[in-house]
């Protein structure tokens, strides 16, 4: 593509958006970023000798053209299935994807981390991050520009502002962005004036410096604004039309070489090139199968009754639960439609936050309301809770604060892959002191637990629950407590080998009893922490075997905690512990997962045989 | 204080320094940084109706004059001491106290919370959160002042701007402010043109916004910077000379009823009114005991040939090595003295890199260097790791960079109390896939993990150690590889039990095993991960009854990990884990903390005895 003349790169612009669309109209997946990146990303290949120059792509969603452009356009039908070609960029992939993209705002720390190490090595190759708006909320995002301030280097970070995280962007820095893109007078005249110095040799890259900051005051004084990333010293150019390819690469050209590091700051439209997602980004952020022409989405199931999503019951639960209780209040990271809690904020906008991507924060801050009497209920997606895990301890834990932090997206998440795999949560929450940890194993557990949790005095709650439908077709069922640390016993058994599992995993375990026709007895703990020792006591006593599954990682979660009670109560059953395994999960479609792992209905089973213990 | 003439608050300032420097001469603790901030805490208490009106201090090394001032005088000389005044603000404590602050950064995400609880239950309460330069750099910070910015609050931010955190502030935050504050020329302007205006009743409240605006224009052209904070929809005022208790008291008069977030922007000097303090704040953040009048520090065991701390052996091997290996590079967040990377800072400053304040940019940057081929050593003390733990999973783990992540400060690290305290570590990190974890037992073998970590192709790789002094006189040993994975049995035993210890408490069990007299097997594990299967055979085969022995959280280290070992293998030995307990240990001197969770000698002695298993 370096070979082709500046002139022909709108069309493979055209050409790329339009297999973008062809391809994921059958093959679904995020959808609206990547070709709102599309300009962005021709232009980068063009102008930098990538893989030698390395592109740091924030976040893998705006990252599918980039995959296209370097070698994989005969496999991108295979994106995101098993065994495919990965969800995000990945180095394992190609030379050109250069780090783990899963989790936002991580972009500018790697490529500080590239350019520094290509110093170090007297490298000329360059660095550019490419990260958008909502990344810029978290907080990651602000170390790693803070650093880059003031650590040699020359990369060149790319804010690709479309106004939009997943939902609508939040928070001073959007309303700062947005100010700085809508300040188009000042920037035209700006534009005219340092192209007109450049042609009179004026403006060169040693006098650069001085020319900037004048025109910086001068921008100050014209629209009443000043500009953050200048006060950092990072270099600010823009803003710039990102649909624009041959603007583009002429900036990029003209800014690549100089030394220190810089910004450009582009203006793209999420969902460009096609009418539907350009209206509706949210909608098509991953919008599922769709007719190309028509831009009809195809739901499968359509008009069946199938069972809501979880994340759904949560939202419906929280607005009734709220409704009867003004303590409660709802607090997001950028995630108000992805959990559902939308539902709450369109009755009672003024009672839900959302705080953008800033996860530790949203804990944080939800520890800070919760001091004064409120009751938050925060949801973050269980992989991205990894973020909070010292907000967790340091604001909530320690201090017994009653902040119900609601976990979505737990266990295995499907086809984004390892790097949002809820597999961690149940081990690495268990240590907490103080913390109460349970997963629901359907949608009715889910209320309960949700009743249970703002009720007085309960203290820290986690409830953890995994992405997708649940498993009843009537979810609404009365709230009524459920005592905190029990469990309940699913079925009696008079054999020699008890079930003990915990979420909705536990619905495949029973169903694998139930096949396997074995007189087999099956608790749901319900509770990892604290646990129920009513059942431990009578599982150790009356069974020679247990056998405990979980969604989670086998190093520390409940099967861990059931050893640990057993070994310290003197009982010295069999145990025999399912869960992910000790290596992080590709994708694939959650029942390919599942079986994968031995956590499916016929592994289970197979477990279940009253063969010699593996 | 709240009935005196504004005119005595110097007097009681005075009075109040003199205080805690005569109270910490003899009672060590935090000390440049609460000098620093005494007539700030004169002046809050003398404008806000505290605890009506709620403090939130950032770290609550600043707070001691706070402390003394709210009723606890008489117990000052309780400080950090066990069963005394905890080392920071604590709502258990009193009702002044607001929230834990142990951990940097917090402040703003608690102070929002609060602010729109009060705007919530419609009361009048002021929110005041104080926040130090160094803890701007955190990413948390940042997330906090980016939601205050778009959510509806009137909290009022002071940003105490010392020029320092621990060492020396550093990354594009500190320049930034430190340019803001040298604009005096601006800022005299500026104030007399503003006391002006509000005689002429020109300003008010509502007319503030539109002359700010205009003002900052102005501001902007003298002096050719912009104001981020204001960029971000903050109201931003100063900076004022922090050591002025009556200029202080008038502003914050003037600016407390505002409507809206604003930011107050004063200057200190850590360790004012101490000269010798004034001139090495880093020496003087935590100088121990010392003489009041002389300001002659008194060092304990002065001349006596005594163990090196361990950070110090980590700060001496890493320049060895670095020295030898070109690829190592050294990174800190804002602790090259704390963690003594300062020793390879001096002799290659261009190899180290402090951060500042913001442990997953710490961790993240080093991924990035880590891709490149560089070798980075990342030194974060062990609780301050759990704001990296997505770091560590997603930007290290899933592609198995080999970053060394150096946890200092594992276990109990004493007067700094549960927030501090290297509790969770292992437990955290353990169900991390591909991570290598170990814990050396001394300073030789520190020494030799650090070396193994830096050979071609060992993946992630964490070493945990504790705070404090080494064992050994001779830490110089020769350097050599450690096969990873690899323990080591340093007694052999023809008893029942074997004990299997992780880390430096394994000299404590060691010593209580040559103690008791008994024939007792001891193995030093080394590696929590991947763990010595040969060992655990043989003590499976040959002993009834292992007692495992860490400093870590009793839930999912060592014990755990060996307990899931034998079930998975089908061993049934009694097994007895010995660690701290599912609680959060307060504050106290590390032999008197290890006693109560019984892990001092006495206590692993009766542990040993061939007693009933409690």
């Amino acid at each position: 593509m370096r070979q082709l003349n500046i002139e022909q790169l709108p069309q493979v612009c055209d050409e790329l958006r339009q297999y973008i669309i062809r391809s994921l109209a059958d093959n679904p997946g995020h959808f609206a970023s990547s070709l709102g990146t599309v300009e962005l990303t021709v232009a980068l290949h063009y102008v930098f000798n990538t893989p030698e120059d390395r592109i740091v792509w924030d976040v893998g969603h705006q990252a599918y053209g980039h995959k296209i452009l370097t070698g994989r356009r005969e496999r991108f039908s295979t994106n995101r299935k098993l065994g495919g070609l990965k969800p995000f960029p990945s180095p394992e992939e190609s030379e050109y994807d250069t780090c783990t993209c899963g989790h936002a705002s991580n972009s500018i720390s790697i490529a500080l981390g590239m350019a520094v190490a290509a110093q170090k090595q007297g490298s000329e190759r360059k660095v550019v991050a490419v990260i958008g708006d909502g990344s810029m909320t978290g907080g990651l995002a602000f170390e790693g520009l803070n650093n880059a301030a003031s650590t040699p280097n020359d990369m060149l970070i790319i804010l690709n502002d479309n106004d939009m995280s997943i939902d609508r962007n939040v928070g001073g820095m959007g309303e700062y962005l947005h100010k700085l893109h809508t300040s188009s007078a000042y920037n035209k005249l700006r534009y005219s004036a340092s192209k007109t110095l450049y042609k009179w040799g004026v403006l060169n890259d040693d006098r650069k410096g001085r020319v900037l900051r004048f025109n910086n005051a001068i921008k100050s004084l014209l629209t009443n604004q000043r500009n953050m990333f200048e006060g950092l010293n990072i270099r600010y150019f823009g803003p710039e039309d990102g649909h624009d390819v041959i603007g583009l690469v002429k900036t990029m050209q003209r800014i690549k070489d100089m030394k220190g590091p810089k910004m450009l700051h582009i203006h793209t439209i999420k969902g460009k090139g096609f009418e539907p997602a350009e209206r509706d980004a949210t909608v098509w952020h991953a919008p599922g199968k769709f007719d190309p022409e028509t831009g009809q989405r195809i739901k499968s199931e359509q008009g069946k009754q199938t069972p809501l999503r979880f994340q759904d019951v949560f939202g419906e639960t929280l607005l009734e639960l709220a409704r009867e209780n003004e303590r409660i209040v709802g607090v997001t990271p950028a995630m108000p439609t992805g959990c559902s809690l939308c539902i709450m904020q369109k009755e009672m906008p003024e009672r839900v936050f959302d705080v953008g991507i800033a996860e530790g924060h949203a804990v944080t801050f939800s520890a800070g309301m919760a001091r004064e009497g409120l009751l938050p209920f925060c949801n973050i997606y269980s992989s991205f809770s990894q973020r909070a895990y010292d907000n967790i301890i340091h604001d909530v834990a320690i201090s017994r604060l009653p902040v119900v932090l609601c976990l979505d997206r737990a266990g295995l998440v499907g086809e984004d892959g390892p790097t949002h795999h809820g597999a961690f949560d149940l081990a690495f929450l268990r240590p907490i002191p103080g913390l109460t940890i349970a997963s629901p194993m359907d949608e009715a557990e889910l209320r309960r637990l949700m009743y249970t949790a703002q009720l007085p005095d309960k203290g820290p709650f986690v409830i953890r629950y995994p992405r997708g439908k649940g498993v009843l077709t009537d979810w609404h069922c009365p709230l009524e407590e459920i005592p905190v640390g029990k469990g309940r016993k699913l079925r009696d058994g008079q054999g020699e080998t008890a079930v003990l599992s915990i979420g909705p995993i536990g619905n495949v375990a029973a169903e694998a009893i139930e096949e396997n026709g074995l007189d087999i007895a099956h608790y749901d703990m319900r509770f990892l922490k604290p646990l129920d020792e009513d059942i431990l006591e009578e599982v150790g006593k009356r069974y020679k075997r247990i056998v405990t599954i979980e969604d989670g990682a086998i190093e520390g979660g409940l099967g861990t905690a059931v050893l640990e009670w057993m070994s310290d109560h003197g009982y010295k059953p069999e145990v025999k512990r399912l869960g992910l395994p000790d290596q992080f999960v590709e994708h694939g479609t959650p029942a390919e997962l599942y079986h994968i792992v031995g956590l499916d209905k016929e592994s289970i089973k197979k477990t279940l045989l009253p063969t010699p213990l593996s």
